[in-house]
């Protein structure tokens, strides 16, 4: 069985999948408000889709237990989905890269640290939310609107996924 | 001088100013991925204005001292401009409706909790951002586009925000 070891995320990793919604990932930042604030400057390529619009929501995962058996991915064919941890605890992504239904070999996982969010591009496929420790909340930034932007695939064989 | 005492954020409170983003004020939440997570969904009224689109940036705010003297107030006039608080801190939220330049009798303040997200509708008068306690990181959704989107005025004699 393909065993998973997530790896660090970084920008530069998670390139191919999105973007990821850190401080240290800003190519650009700064000050406002009279010097109070840093600005770290649009971060993500949110992508409503045709006819979508984006909405801000928030999820609450209860936590995953490892080792986790990955059985199935899902993408967003039309849009992209955001996730910003709101929670002071790292989770995990699991994602492979946009085209036919994935197979254990081709995932890819990163583990999250807090302060870490990750934006998925339009079709890449992912697993659902990965929370660990306790319950965690995220803010979600994904799209509303006409048509089907969600597909689901089972994996011919489970993929399990191990703490590093 | 104008004493303000923030009221605690509610959404009814906060209604003529925009959105309140909190679980607790979702008006729909439903189970998504096999029952793993529950989704309060669509808690705000973006808005990217004509010929805008929604970006994502953090702003990292330094802590304000209290009492605090609000001297000026800020307004994005075409579009909305949505706070969710990355840190476990409460902050502060002072806005005025809509309309001509605000005095410190149309000020109004919030005391927001963690959790507890703002989204100002476009036009809504607003102090820049008023962290408390430590340097404190937001996740912000406002406009990237043409035009001027920042008016500033300065207020006839200061108001002083105090902790309730």
């Amino acid at each position: 069985m393909k065993i998973l070891v997530p790896a660090p995320l970084t920008a530069s990793a998670f390139a191919p999948f999105g973007q990821v919604i850190a401080v240290d990932a800003a190519k650009r930042h700064f000050s406002i408000n009279g010097g109070n604030t840093e600005r770290y400057h649009d971060l993500a390529e949110l992508d409503p889709g045709p006819d979508g619009k984006l909405i801000v929501s928030i999820f609450r995962g209860q936590p995953r237990t490892l080792p986790f058996a990955v059985e199935m991915m899902e993408r967003h064919p039309l849009a992209s989905q955001a996730f910003m941890p709101l929670a002071d605890e790292p989770y995990l992504v699991v994602v492979a890269k946009p085209g036919p239904a994935p197979g254990p070999d081709d995932l890819v996982a990163f583990l999250a640290q807090p302060g870490q969010g990750v934006n998925y591009a339009a079709g890449v496929w992912h697993h659902p939310l990965l929370a660990l420790n306790r319950i965690c909340d995220f803010l979600v930034v994904d799209r509303s609107g006409p048509g089907d932007n969600c597909d689901e695939v089972s994996l011919s064989t489970p993929a399990m996924l191990h703490l590093p």
